[in-house]
């Protein structure tokens, strides 16, 4: 039940395709990096921490990164966002959500009520709280360093540990048996991730599309966020997401993480960041990408390209007579 | 003080150049014609109201009148924003304003303390009537069709006036004395008048611009005004005039006579009306032209062309690796 | 076709009740003031202009003065509003149009073909030109002081006056005979008149009310007006009439006059009016009164007097438990 | 290096004034309660989790729980945000930051040379990266349950643990020797807590004060939002929190945690929340308390309890005059 602090050689990526994410092998984030469809028959490459996975993408070791942006049982979601905030060049090209479910499992044999310590990450273990109260009562909590190294300690005989709580494809990595499954507290938890990477050229738009941005306000006063958004409403574009969070060097200031619902090239979206670009200090693009629900984005009003086109010609048309009076 | 209701022949007016306005000579809306460069050495059209002028537009008889569309002397304002709002094709190219000012005019060698009858349009007459109270408080008003006919009637011995009010110019036209001038109870009232015309040749931009709009709403509630007038607000365009008028033809509903600061070659005017077009079911777009005044438009904040250009060519950069992951 | 400048002696109406408005009897103001059940079988007072009315009511002589405020056949709107944003303490009492059409009216015997020369008020005259070319192309206009003028003139030896251009209702007045009704250009303009008084108690809430006031700006700047705007949305109070006019002694200043839909004892109404007193540096109001036409006001979204009573009661259960922790 | 997964026996709390927190005694949660003057001198209770702190609150087992509620090091943020929007009547009394700092714990003697292992919660070790990598390059990482069970299993001989990651007071608690302080990578973090209580007794207000919300929208469209916050804008109020939280049971519906800067008794907020309550169909208040920081908030234009209570003033002397027309 250790763990070398850089299992992972950094020799082995060295070809131009590899994608890094939090390991070890089995993590949710796994998980998240086998929907990527590029990412498939690639070299991948578990990394410690989400700003190792980074700076993966930004020396180049690997092409992209898959990292925890909600939610995450791994931990690293503030880690995410401050590094997406201060790291030019970064972009997200793709998300995904992963359910957070966990299974008890133990050696082949071993049953339920034969159970005395459990082998658990500490967020992991925290999260499956009810079902082992009731179900076990009377164990005790042998904390581990991921949900993948717990179940490896089923065979460290040292540690004497008879249960492990893993993610739900434990059976994919290990010989064990599963007790049971979903034994989370919240059935509906899910974890969103973003496949990060330093290119410019954008996913093709879908018609499910999200655009991440991270935008600060010109002044802190009573509207003035209000009038950011009111570039957003002007143009008919949806958010899915916002948060404001503290810029640390300047009290009482503010950065905004905001999701719309839209791509780059869709003609509402680029107005709105023109808006935006004018409007705030500081605007950073991090990109647009399908969602990962693939939900179509309904755009209501007067807002489709055909209207956007419309109103170009429109324009356009105010002034088409070269022979006027003048 | 007879008046024919057709005085000005339209054979007359057969040339290219002419420029109706509301008759006789001498009135205020023809002070603001002689205001215009592009009419002077032109053929001028008398005419006797607003509707008449602009069919001389519509029908090519003339290539553009001058009519009053604020706080007229002379009447026609509400007939000037109709027509405009009901007519295809018309565009104001010029904006004028005349202050309004009368004199008290007599025969020659008439004396203040002979004045018993005065001709005088029944609106001008309104308009001095502090002075006359305090004056000539034992007199009787004849009204007059114009404030030129009215001088005229001095003239008319069947008629016994003893003295007219007139515009201060009037002896450039008629040989009358004038015994005082500046009668008017408003010293600061002026009428703004606009030049209209059928081209669809804007006048260049010259930085002290106004652009005039007729906007319908797409619905009648709490905050549809609002939202309309957020897409001048989040571009940086000031209004300078707004008037919601009712649509005749349907109760409840309004249109709004609006003017900008700045020419559609402003970029923020451009991208104003752009989210105007696609806001509101109908939008007329009146022209650009210089302000009577000459003020220069004042852009705040981060709106000017500049500003707009930095934003596109940001955009722009957003995507400008072609060889990039996708 | 004389007039006197004061017809009216004011003497004869020193008791209490007195109303006063634009005359001579006859006139479409004395039509509205008809429609004001308060001022039937009390003394009415003809003036001449909008000035004289407005005297009449804040040096007490009468109690209430009928103005016109909006397209105003016989003058005097701008008069109005300026009165209104001036004078402090006058209110609108009430409101009421009045259709704007007219007569040709002849002495007893006289038929269309003898018609010659027609005496008509100037801006009458102007609405019923397109008739009188049809039907009456070689006729001469002799002016008129008022509408009730022209029918006294026909039978004004001197004059040699053959027709007269008159309210519908003229022949409760005068002998004449009516050759044709219905004959403006426009068969829908209406008159709207208000009802002005210096009381402070305010007629009662009807549901179908309106509220009119005058409001400056703080400061003039994109965004200014609708922020002023925001104080109405966000309590969900639609407005019905807006109008800019300029602050005659600042320029670039401008003040609005609006009519709100609702009545200072709507609740909206009075949260409204709260904010706009603290957003504004200058509201004047001018008052709550039924709504000439009656139209009940539709309040949509959660904006009655009970969804403000039920978020004050939720406001106070906040706090209910006068034992708590501290 | 086990834990018991209820350590503290609930027994032990049934007084009045206990205070729940995230134990064990030493965690940064404990920091922050020692912050708290109501709590100084009472009962305290460790618990294992947020829900269990929340749980001794809202059955009475404690009067208070000390809850993080942003950047926490120990984990719960989501829980806390999810249990506040959930559970009826919890309110925020009292707002505490703490710095998350680090220091490397050895038992007396050893030497920084001699550290092969190293015991540390995964999130705390994750956050000591740089350092260890630096100063300890060679290392092994024994998970930890908590930043204190890191510092005891130093004496515990089975482990074979050299150094343990520990808050900085971790001496008060264990007889250790500290190799080196403020290890941590990020040397700005700080946790935010709050104090979370059943009562409906606000805190005095201070000057300094904030107000904790969760609001949902009407209906999921662009200026959905805008108009929500208008609320905020029109009368004055600034924020300093807002993050979108998609609502579980309802895909693509939000709920948005907001704080604003005031206290329910500043007239401004109160105004603002009547509206809210209007606007939106469930707002839940979480409280109104100081400020961590103390800051006083600075009240722009016109919107201090003194402009309120002259816009209040000024609407009563609309009516003032019992005796008027009507």
């Amino acid at each position: 039940m250790t763990d070398a602090p850089d299992a992972a050689a950094p020799s082995a990526y060295t070809g131009v395709e590899t994608y890094s994410y939090l390991g070890p092998a089995g993590t949710f984030t796994e998980a998240a990096l086998r929907l990527a469809p590029q990412a498939q028959g690639k070299p991948w490459k578990p990394v410690n921490n989400v700003n190792e996975a980074l700076a993966d993408v930004t020396s180049g070791r690997s092409v992209a990164a898959m990292i925890a942006i909600e939610n995450s049982i791994e931990g690293g979601v503030t880690a995410s966002q401050d590094a997406l905030a201060t790291t030019p060049g970064l972009r997200i090209i793709g998300e995904y959500t992963v359910p957070i479910s966990f299974s008890l499992a133990v050696r082949p044999g071993v049953a339920l009520e034969d159970v005395k310590t459990i082998a658990a990450h500490p967020v992991a273990y925290g999260q499956c709280r009810a079902w082992l109260t009731t179900h076990l009562p009377g164990h005790t909590h042998l904390p581990a360093t991921s949900n993948i190294a717990s179940a490896g300690s089923l065979f460290d005989e040292g540690l004497r540990v008879d249960a492990a709580i893993t993610p739900p494809n434990i059976r994919e990595r290990i010989q064990v048996d599963v007790l049971a499954e979903g034994i989370e507290d919240n059935k509906t938890a899910r974890t969103r991730f973003a496949l990060v990477s330093m290119t410019t050229t954008l996913p093709p738009r879908t018609g499910a599309d999200k655009t991440s941005l991270i935008v600060e306000l010109p002044e802190d006063r009573p509207g003035s966020l209000v009038q950011m958004l009111e570039q957003f409403a002007t143009r008919g574009v949806n958010m899915s997401v916002i948060t404001s969070r503290p810029i640390p060097e300047r009290i009482g200031r503010y950065r905004f993480v905001i999701d719309l619902e839209g791509h780059l090239h869709d003609a509402r979206v680029a107005d709105a960041l023109r808006g935006l670009r004018r409007y705030s200090p500081h605007v950073i693009f991090l990109g647009s990408y399908p969602e990962a629900d693939g939900t179509p984005v309904q755009v209501e009003g007067n807002d489709t390209d055909e209207h956007y086109a419309e109103a170009e010609a429109w324009l356009a048309s105010l002034e088409r007579d070269p022979d006027g009076l003048g």
